[in-house]
């Protein structure tokens, strides 16, 4: 325990200290480390690879299902792709600096607000490795030190990884205590860390619910959450079928493993017949549509022998799938269908498929999620997609940021005013 | 106990429920509403006047010392004068359906940040009761609901006002559980307050460093702090003497009760002598000099036998003086000028004043503090002087805002995504 609290401490002092001098430089010296991070990842593949298949071993060791061992595993492809990433951050434009809403005052006073770094970023996470040099490449960009703890089934990974950073940064001008990769496994590390707000400026949790409510009830800093979704498409009765049946379609078969997939839809009652009859046969048993009564009426297994369906419970509304699964519920109104996603989502990303002009509007006005969308796939709640070249997270809360969080949104601003010896008048 | 629970929770539910309302109001609809309030402050002030006057005779009752009760006396100018503030929030334009940052992506879809409420917002704040009319006008007109907790000195001033505000939104759209004053002064309302992380968006505590401490400890939602500042200005050796000597009055006296007023004085070893029997000579005992050693011998009884001069400890580079009492050091470089700020300072306001370019440059890169100033009065750090056009704090933090916090950082936004059928590409 002792060796924790001072180990993490000590690391967060560290990266402290580094995040003074990294507010300074310039974009073309943190991209010159980000290059040099790209490179390495390519050069030196093998220290990586071996502590990778350390962790796998352990892993399957451990009896860890096949699906995250397969998020768990690191080749010579998937770090070139990582290498990519980290060069595609190192061509973004740096946020650092930028000063927006200025002007100039009635007195004189030349004043504006100038983006700065937050400072210190920590974050917590599961299981990707790649999430290790992700973040470290976009707190590294936006002029901010990192504090990296990924989940014990890749500390190896995650240490070696740490090391190639720290060689990758010691010939360039960020100072090689920007990045700090805390991979031993020892919880206290964690409890440690959150209680450490006068060293660390944010902290992002990535990974499941119980994560997140973990770190929200213990941190001692802000948090800005990464966490699961339950997410809403309204079909409306006066849709266009076909445009709603590819929508439909990728915002939960695409990929369904991840936060922006669809969980439930709420389907006006007029056009519910034809919508089900046509989806049911578009899918067929490929995914399980998990239907309240009115909709499991509509769905006979006469008519499509195949499909799979089962009875939706309460609960049902409230889960996040990440399978293919998906709530099907018959409304009959806009308002019921706000009203349920108000009760039951996440305000993460909610959809409206409507030819109707007042309807479409309404629900972009009315419903209070972080992305509201008419007409188009929830899946592209998404930094990248977003044109924030990348993404640190999706938070779902009000303060700071909402949404995808790019590498504006890991800053700050300060005010500066330029005088010529104004005072305030009483 | 169990009634002070089941009040605060049902007035941060009925601001919520109204918080849904507000949000989708028209400008106009609030302006009328601000209008209203403003009105019925003029012509509703006997119901007032009269609960202020038991506040008053209780607070003399009780010792308070006569500058508290001042800031806690309203007579009919400062409420014509509150009234016209209101006025002026009225005519300030909505942050609520700004969208910025909009665009249309490769793949047709319109894409773009809308401004909306937070919801509802908390305040906890001390004796003036001007601050219940001030963060309500400020959270109705940015669409939020507010729960209004002030001091329970002012108590039954507050109860009236909001009485009045409650009469004034009646006949208007704007709903009248929109704002709720708990006036009640039983502490156990204020720790419900600071539980209800599912009522309650944002909390701003306003008042001494120790109401701050308090909710930051023990909130569970956002808190942005309106505290209490140490505020520096460095005396550079290449200066104006004249300049400086005019900004450094100004920063102290014009009002030096307000957290921006100069606290420490950073002087140049070689400007000090020059500098500091100037000032001496414009001061005489107005302002006491706490001066350490080196600005200490310089401030010779013999040259200036007025001043009012103490010897300064470890303790008073870190106090906030808000009296008529400056410190002074003497430093070799602006390199221990910006350390001690650094060590020293809250990050709220800190000055420079010098005629050297890359000085200046180098004081606003490196000052990591929410308004930097080159030769012009920390005085200025204000929401209406900012052209924010009111404040409901300064926040000396770097998450969602810093600085004067004007309509618009009590904003967040949502993405809107208007779209024609895309899906994402796997």
């Amino acid at each position: 325990m002792t060796t924790a609290i001072s180990l993490v401490r000590e690391r967060a002092a560290l990266a402290r200290a580094a995040s003074k001098r990294l507010a300074t430089l310039s974009t073309g010296a943190k991209n010159e480390a980000l290059n040099r991070i790209a490179e390495l990842l390519e050069t030196r593949q093998e220290p990586i690879l071996e502590a990778n298949a350390r962790d796998l071993a352990d892993g399957r060791e451990a009896g860890l299902d096949p699906y995250f061992l397969e998020r768990l595993t690191l080749g010579p492809d998937r770090l070139r792709a990582i290498a990519a990433d980290t060069r595609t951050v190192a061509m973004l434009p740096d946020p650092v600096g930028e000063v927006f809403d200025s002007r100039t005052l009635p007195n004189g006073l030349v004043i504006g607000r100038r983006r700065v770094p937050l400072g210190v970023i920590a974050a917590i996470y599961e299981s990707r490795p790649n999430v290790t040099i992700d973040i470290a490449a976009l707190a590294l960009k936006s002029g901010n030190a990192s504090l990296l703890r990924g989940g014990k089934e890749a500390r190896y990974s995650n240490a070696a990884l740490g090391q190639v950073i720290r060689e990758a940064l010691a010939p360039t001008e960020v100072p090689d205590d920007a990045v700090q990769v805390v991979s031993d496994p020892d919880r206290a590390h964690v409890d440690e860390l959150l209680k450490a707000h006068d060293l660390i400026d944010l902290i992002v949790p990535r990974g499941g619910a119980g994560l997140i409510e973990y770190v929200r009830q213990n941190a001692t800093m802000p948090v800005v959450a990464h966490g699961d979704a339950i997410v809403q498409i309204y079909v409306d009765e006066f849709v266009d079928l076909e445009l709603a049946i590819s929508v439909v379609d990728n915002a939960k078969t695409r990929r369904y493993s991840i936060c922006n997939a669809v969980d439930t839809l709420l389907v006006h009652a007029l056009i519910a017949p034809a919508f089900l009859d046509r989806l049911a046969g578009h899918w067929g048993d490929k995914v399980t549509l998990i239907a309240d009564a009115r909709a499991a009426a509509l769905l006979s297994k006469e008519r499509h022998p195949s499909i799979s369906v089962e009875r939706a419970t309460e609960q049902d509304w409230s889960t996040e799938h990440l399978a293919l699964r998906v709530g099907v519920r018959v409304v009959d109104s806009l308002d019921e269908a706000m009203a349920h996603i108000d009760q039951y989502g996440s305000h993460h990303s909610d959809a409206i498929l409507t030819e109707n002009y007042t309807r479409a509007m309404r629900f972009v006005d009315e419903v209070d999620s972080a992305a509201v969308y008419v007409n188009a796939s929830t899946q592209f709640t998404d930094g990248a997609q977003f044109g924030l070249g990348a993404e640190v997270g999706i938070s779902t809360q009000k303060m700071h940021a909402r949404g995808p969080m790019g590498l504006r949104e890991l800053t700050s601003y300060k005010w500066t005013i330029f005088g010529k010896g104004q005072v305030r008048p009483l």
